[in-house]
């Protein structure tokens, strides 16, 4: 049998577990019956919302389906089919999985303890991560076995992944704008205006708000990361597959072409079952410090990953020099999440408390200062990846970096996938008024997510920054350019309309969000106002939820389309206008801007919110949550909130997207 | 006598004209002895100011001469210390007229009327603009007649170029800290917590207020744009002296090449001629309204010289297509500012100010939303320029389009430099309590000095864009390089490495801001408490402006140093470590990123400022000065007085006084 066979099997047997993981978790407690009511309501809204979102994708899906079966054939019209149709169901199951999870880890707290817990909302994690890692291995696999054996053929994969990246644009968008527009709603009349509690049950946009951590940090995450993985892996195999002689020397000559080509669906298939070994550590690992133990089951897959792609590299016959790409890679993916988590905590967020104690303006203004500072370490260490990966392995070394980089990322989307399930469980003891003793034992879990949310998005963003290079590479080698010169003033413009566009995105998508949370201010003073006892908690008066969760949808519905088309039409046109040359300037000038700016986005808005964190937890001197200090830090973290969850991961997909979209383009363009 | 010879001679002529103004600014009356006393502390604090300034510069320029000196030279060496002198020597005489015409512009209103005062800050500000001009032309004109007759030796020219580069990211680094630590430290405690105006005496931080107004506006614009100026002209003498034999083949053949390398000297001349003739013309225009008098004189300078510009390029026979180029750079220019102008008024201002409505946050994410919006249509304008210009004269067009933007430099920047002028009167009035019939004047021409400083801004990055593309072809000719391949992963690190670079300026900058201001906010706080009667106004009781005054100098002098030398150094070290090809990556991403960056910086601040006046006017439905709304547009105001005064504006000095720098060292590595 051949190797490429045993791809979807081996992704099969992953989806299995992560079925059980699922069922085992159903079959859980959910606790009381106030728990269960709130846990339906966000159930209920989450899957709601997904169903409205996929009717939307629906139509574009049909659309483009056909656009590209009439310009490019039926393979590369299937191969989009399929990348689409994977991306959502990761996104179906995930979000059953999630919405599942949380009440059951919020009775494990009430129950059992944090221990129990934190492998409850593990496990919910791990229905995603084990989901993205086997059905991208699927998927891309079935691919593999129809058209990769063929170089000639290999370019119909490409489709795969443009359809994962059109679903990912829409569902981190749509999500971000949802659960965002819901947070900074409720938070502006709750928090600031009537002074209650986050998570309050009289606030009517609370469930909105649960809602969308379901619907931005799972659906949404699941959907930049399935990319990132099959994305990275389908750039690796058409740069094999198109490999110049020179590029093929550095590899180990002609011979070893298909070989290069299998490579990366082989160390994903290892990067497999190592993920599964980490998940299954977490067994052991669950009664120590939870920080840790997140840690460790990732550090557990990573080790034996890189331990098996050095033999796999030699078995292979591929030149050492790739496996010391893939090690560059990891490496790189893991100090970006280090730095990341510096930004997010330590020295910036205490110089950010520290600067609202003089108001919100310097609060933003020092905000926007570490963000804008954020970037510069992150980027250092791409280009060092990128220098590393590219002496031993030349340009195919940068694909195989950013495959190394995500082979596991069966496990490090559960430790992803676990963060809005701890928040979720946290906000659902709030609701149902379990008490101080749950509400800490869910915070420190809370706590831990948000650490691991920082990481992750740091991860997504390098992880996004090689996958988009590996793309434009594969790029040009599909369209037969050699040189894409800046001298060429074509090239400029293409650079400069590149650049431009992750700021249109950036524009439209914090507009969105600013005009849906305006709505949903309106819609919550509204019922304050109206509903007689609400403000005031009488027994038996509830809020209007369901408007708000409405508001919500709407918004996102209304508001992902845009930005998505943009981003598909943008190098259609370049491309087709101002040919292929000026495209690809067009994709090295928005990868540039869109990495810079998810950077700033994302670590700047996490600095925000952990200096107000940090005030609220009086490690600021003088002040204490309620004071000046601390309503002026509550400004800068409602103003992080569309950064770091909204316009900020957009980047991550744009860029992938716009390069996959060229590169699926490539053979009109030739 | 040969053409070139006539270029300094008419700049002596620019420049004994602007000295003729001046002193018959100083002729003028100062008003009582309140106004003379105010006045004279503007004057000392701004001269104080400069004197520390260049005395540090001067540390500076003699360690950088020592190098060029060793490295290239005595002629680039000298041309470098030429090119710093004579950008000093500008801001030394435009910082003299601005604080000088201040007091007499509100001596006028008090005495005479609009016109009256019109013209006085119109003069102030004329001073600035034809020194630029003058001075400009006079170096680049001796510079020229040393070394530009042989294309073996117009390199050193350069030199000249980098002086004026360096000596300008002091100065709008050190301007912009200097003016945004005393202006948002006295809003902060003046306008929002003492709730006392503008300008009020009892506010300790007016003066340094005022002061900074000089020092950012006047001094620091006028080194920027002296600096586009010099550079364009320099940048284009460079690519025709190193033009390709295909280059030249587009221009007329190698017959022209001498005059290609005259032309945007006899286009700088005829741009001065024109110049005085529209500065010339407000003695005609000033009874009129005083905004489309303003717009009047810059239409009839650049009329003229376009005209002249069609029959130059004739004389010289040289390519017709060269003018079409010059008109493009032209239209550019106008339509960048026009496009700054909407975003700054109109729409976007009304949709931030309603935003304000529901508070700080939501202010500040639509602020954000507008300043990453309005970045795209000005990068369209600039695709629209490089494109029109490349097609009818190649690279050497690009360079001539911005020399054709800033021929009219004389008459351009007298009207930007008449708003600090009119700012400051405004405040003086204020200050010397002169009561509403005088403030009105002084206001109403102090607001159409905002919407002339925003117009000013815009046309400031587009040329600063052009010109620096115009020294990026320069360099890689210069260099020897006939293609930058994007393709090259050492390419890419270099584009990244400078896209990452205006971020982590952007970063120090508002940092420093973020810093000075808070050192502002409790030295002000301190004198309202310690001081007795202060805040109640009571006669005879002062604050000590002095302390204020030193609080942002120190700032100023201090932070300005590390962006700085970041900038200078950079390029060598990337060129020399990482070679040329990469540093020809770097400069085209720092060009990319730093564009982008000053767009969405300037253009989102001046639209906070006048969301702000929007409700101040009372024209939002609903709410007034001093409401919750209201509130909520100072604090917008005070995150964008540091975008648009200190980070924006010094993006575009980092991307000419890289890509010169650059230009500079080219021999070496070569």
């Amino acid at each position: 049998m051949q190797m490429q066979m045993l791809a979807p099997i081996l992704g099969v047997a992953g989806f299995i577990i992560a079925i059980l993981i699922y069922t085992s978790i159903k079959s859980q407690s959910v606790g009381n019956d106030r728990m269960k009511e709130i846990a339906e309501a966000i159930h209920g809204g989450a899957m709601a919302f997904l169903n409205r979102e996929y009717r939307v994708l629906a139509v574009f899906i049909m659309v483009v389906f056909g656009l590209i079966f009439i310009s490019m054939g039926i393979q590369t019209a299937l191969a989009f089919l399929g990348g689409a149709l994977c991306s959502m169901l990761c996104g179906y199951i995930g979000m059953q999985a999630a919405t599942h999870a949380n009440v059951r880890t919020t009775e494990a707290a009430r129950t059992t303890g944090q221990g129990a817990a934190l492998m409850v909302a593990f496990n919910g994690g791990a229905v995603m991560g084990l989901s993205v890692a086997s059905v991208g291995l699927i998927g891309v696999g079935i691919a593999y076995i129809f058209f990769g054996s063929d170089p000639a053929t290999a370019n119909y994969i490409n489709g795969f992944a443009m359809g994962a990246s059109s679903i990912a644009l829409f569902a981190r968008v749509g999500g971000g704008i949802y659960t965002k527009a819901a947070d900074v709603g409720s938070d502006l009349v709750g928090k600031v205006e009537a002074g209650i509690p986050e998570d309050d049950p009289r606030n009517p946009g609370v469930i909105a708000d649960n809602v969308g951590d379901c619907v931005g940090d799972t659906a949404g995450m699941g959907a930049d990361i399935f990319e990132s993985y099959v994305g990275s892996i389908i750039a690796t195999i058409a740069i094999a597959a198109t490999a110049s002689a020179l590029q093929l020397d550095i590899l180990g000559g002609e011979a070893v072409r298909a070989n290069a080509m299998l490579l990366p669906l082989v160390l994903a298939m290892a990067g497999l079952i190592f993920s599964l070994i980490g998940v299954g550590s977490m067994k052991f690992l669950k009664n120590i410090n939870p920080a840790a133990a997140l840690r460790y089951t990732t550090f557990v897959a990573a080790g034996g990953f890189l331990v098996a792609s050095y033999f796999i590299t030699k078995a292979m016959h591929i030149n050492n020099g790739v496996f010391w790409a893939i090690l560059a890679g990891t490496i790189a993916g893991i100090t970006i999440g280090l730095i990341t988590e510096y930004y997010t905590s330590a020295g910036p967020v205490t110089r950010i408390a520290e600067a609202s104690k003089t108001g919100p303006a310097t609060n933003i203004i020092h905000g926007l200062a570490v963000g804008l500072e954020s970037t510069v370490a992150p980027i250092l260490v791409i280009c060092a990846g990128i220098f590393v990966a590219n002496q031993v392995a030349g340009l195919y070394g940068i694909g195989i970096a950013a495959v190394g980089m995500l082979a596991t990322v069966g496990v490090t989307m559960t430790v992803d996938a676990y963060g809005p399930i701890a928040d979720n469980a946290g906000g659902i003891s709030e609701m149902a008024g379990l008490g101080p003793e749950v509400r800490k034992i869910t915070d420190g879990l809370d706590a831990i997510g948000n650490t691991t949310a920082a990481v992750g998005k740091g991860f997504a963003i390098g992880s996004a920054a090689l996958t988009a290079l590996a793309l434009f590479s594969a790029y040009a080698t599909a369209v037969g350019l050699e040189s894409i010169n800046l001298l060429n003033p074509m090239v400029v413009i293409g650079l400069l309309i590149g650049g431009a566009l992750p700021f249109f995105i950036g524009a439209l998508t914090m507009t969105s969000v600013g005009k849906a949370a305006g709505k949903m201010v309106d819609e919550i003073r509204r019922q304050f106002r109206e509903i007689p006892g609400l403000l005031e908690g009488k027994p038996g008066v509830k809020p209007d939820s369901q408007t708000c969760v409405d508001i919500s949808a709407k918004a996102a519905l209304q508001e992902m389309i845009l930005p998505g088309l943009v981003a598909v039409i943008a190098p259609v046109l370049v491309g087709f206008l101002l040919h292929k040359e000026a495209l690809g300037g067009m994709l090295a000038g928005a990868t540039l801007a869109g990495v810079l700016l998810a950077l700033m986005m994302s670590n700047g808005g996490g600095a925000w919110d952990n200096a107000k964190k940090f005030i609220e937890k009086g490690e600021l001197a003088g002040e204490k949550k309620g004071g000046d200090a601390h309503k002026a830090a509550v400004v800068g973290d409602t103003v992080g909130d569309p950064f770091k969850d909204t316009s900020g991961p957009a980047m991550n997909i744009l860029i992938k997207l716009m390069s996959v979209v060229s590169l699926v383009i490539a053979p009109l363009l030739k």
